[in-house]
């Protein structure tokens, strides 16, 4: 089964104005959308990030691809990783004032290779799924689950809707600067969503703010919901022990309270010598299977968010379940903004993983339904979760009215790459500067 | 693709008196072969350890197995999981006393559960890819090479070939019971298969004489071909020092020195602090995810010998290899006495499993070619290695009367279990026990 073409169009689609420790969401997010087809005319589909360099990157892959078979998956990678170099390794500084803006999730640093090909092997597995009338998690392994659950993703949100000018959208959810704004936000999102945990993105605030609003949520929903708290890594190793402390009977887990692994391991252990057992959530200084080492050795991380956009795909990301259960760390998923193509991937690899341990992160419910790309429309959940379907592939079909909609959206907005810190300096501080740590 | 039909088959197959620390092979290896048939009626094959507790075992399993859908694969490990009471867990002791016979690969200890599994997971991926025409290595994610590389597996050996009575067969490779017979078999094998690497097996004679027979190899093959010996956990730590650092320039790995993952840690550290970077393979302390923790933690093993035949089947080894890769571990593949089927398994294996870093163990040349039991015949090693075939499935057909030979041989030959120490005590010294450690 041979792949004669790959399409790989960039789109923009609204994104609310949401607040997070690099900055402010651009009135667009930046997604790519990637299709294979075989030779006998059955497309495949994957989503990923957007913006110039990712595009230009999966060009850069086209080589590795046509005229591969879809099954040469393991040649496929050594194809990417020999164009790009292999997988990025982190930079690992004590100090915690090395990293940048580029080294949140959707910025350059992670593996490029591991991305590209994450991208490519999504597309490729919809497209074997297709062509043999199997869903996606049955070429994972098979489903163990038949719905993964998701959680509310709340922001910090500024007054306002996605887009601009005649992609303007409605402010579905409304400003969020505070405690019951927070709340206000979870009570619509579960309303409609169903979910049954709650992620708070933080780092925003001072910590006592975040602190406060934590504690509205758990006084709102109780202890039966699930909370989360993830200030991006933009606090000192004393702030997160601080706020570990104050939150520890209300968190399942803290999330990149600091930036790098050395940090994080300075916090578990403080957190651990004043007898708190807060496990700490990893996506920003644990995004590689390079990382985990010593993560384990350090026990920096008790949770790693498992992305199939980085990690190099939803293989990689059931390995990576493997890797975290066999030396008891838990798993979740992270979650950029995006589209239902991603969402659907991530139900398959979620559906196949045994060792998922906690919901998954999903920005789904910020970006609007008009902007959705595929023909089964919006993408529902029930009771918070995806379920998975038994359709060929992914189980989704690419509406290309949409997708050229999307495409026109991304050549007029006049965005070309993710700069949260840019957005702060044209809408809130025009002296604003990413400080890490921040407090 | 619904399972309607899944037949166990024990056979038996001459195997000669080979020495190891447990005590004496018996003329008859024991295996199972494991047929499953589809609603369409393709059959898929697996191979996997004989004898009455194996084929019970895998008759316990049927439920689970019948009337499921071959893609089903996640939910038919969690059944018999269930069934089995999950991955047994490894006796942790720091004398190293408390293994037995038992304990050894073959032996009963092992997770049922993942050895079920496995010899199952072979069959149905053979008859997924039958059906859809692909070679088993392409459903594991696709081959990163087309051949895959096998070492010479040296055994100290009585006079006489396997088999008994109309089974007997010829002595091919005669006697080795010193250096001498040792470098004789080595020549005639690597004369025959191409090897480019040797393993022994040791635990037999006093550590000295083993020493003596690994330089007598060193001398007659040089640096240029690998060697290992592997004394199953016969050693003290003392002992297992000493002739690491003996052999430390001669060897690529010394494999199961000691007898508990404890033991290999004490060895591990008495060897760096002689200045002695000599890596240690596991496959007796270190046979299943729940040990690699520990392993990782007190640096016990740097070489993983892997088995889809008790680790859980094709996809959990290639996943193992993702853990190992990712701990700086170095994979190879360990073996029992096997057929063409588990041979071609364990090709497909390592032409999907990138981080395989060392040539695998196999038993294949000790097996009579007249015992084989698919119709392409004796598999052939080129170079020591398997080419990996584009045929459907494992590319290899079950010779229905080959099959019922073996079955015939099994009920004939008069032994149930695989039992060493029983032929030790036969054929060379009635009181003869397994001691661990014994020097």
């Amino acid at each position: 089964m041979k792949i004669v073409e790959m399409r790989v169009t960039p789109i923009a689609m609204a994104d609310p104005p949401l607040l997070n420790a690099a900055g402010l969401h651009a009135p667009y997010a930046l997604r790519a959308v990637v299709e294979v087809v075989s030779e006998d005319g059955i497309t495949g589909l994957g989503e990923t990030h957007g913006g110039a360099a990712a595009v230009a990157n999966l060009e850069r892959a086209r080589a590795a691809v046509i005229g591969r078979d879809a099954f040469d998956l393991g040649r496929l990678w050594e194809g990417v990783a020999r164009e790009f170099g292999g997988e990025a390794r982190p930079v690992e500084g004590g100090d915690g004032a090395t990293r940048q803006a580029a080294d949140i999730p959707g910025g350059v640093r992670l593996g490029t290779a591991a991305r590209v090909y994450g991208a490519i092997e999504v597309a490729i597995l919809d497209l074997i799924g297709k062509a043999l009338g199997r869903p996606v998690c049955d070429l994972l392994g098979g489903r163990v689950r038949d719905a993964v659950p998701f959680s509310a993703y709340l922001f910090y949100k500024r007054a306002g809707g996605g887009g601009a000018g005649d992609d303007a959208r409605v402010d579905r959810y409304g400003e969020a600067l505070g405690p019951d704004g927070i709340v206000a936000q979870a009570r619509a999102m579960i309303g409609e969503h169903g979910f049954g945990s709650i992620k708070l993105k933080g780092g925003v605030f001072p910590p006592e703010e975040e602190i406060a609003a934590i504690l509205a949520l758990r006084e709102a929903f109780g202890p039966a919901v699930p909370l989360r708290l993830d200030p991006n890594g933009a606090w000192s190793v004393a702030t997160a022990i601080g706020v570990g402390t104050a939150l520890a009977g209300a968190l399942e887990y803290l999330e990149d309270p600091v930036a790098t692994l050395p940090l994080m391991a300075q916090v578990r252990a403080g957190l651990l010598a004043a007898g708190i057992e807060l496990p700490l959530g990893n996506n920003t200084s644990v995004v590689g299977f390079g990382d985990l080492a010593a993560c384990v050795q350090t026990d920096a991380t008790q949770v790693v968010l498992g992305d199939h956009h980085y990690w190099g795909g939803l293989r990689a990301v059931r390995e990576l379940g493997r890797v975290c259960d066999t030396f008891g760390l838990g798993l979740s998923m992270h979650s950029n903004s995006h589209l239902g193509i991603s969402l659907m991937a991530m139900a398959h690899l979620g559906a196949a993983t045994p060792h998922l341990t906690y919901a998954s992160d999903t920005h789904y419910p910020w970006q609007d339904p008009g902007d959705e790309i595929v023909t089964e429309g919006r993408i529902r959940f029930v009771d918070g979760a995806v379920a998975v379907p038994d359709a060929p592939g992914l189980g989704v079909t690419l509406d290309r009215d949409a997708l050229a909609r999307g495409r026109e959206r991304y050549e007029g907005c006049g965005y070309t790459e993710r700069d949260d810190a840019a957005e702060m300096r044209r809408h809130v501080d025009a002296g604003w500067e990413r400080v890490v740590p921040r407090w």
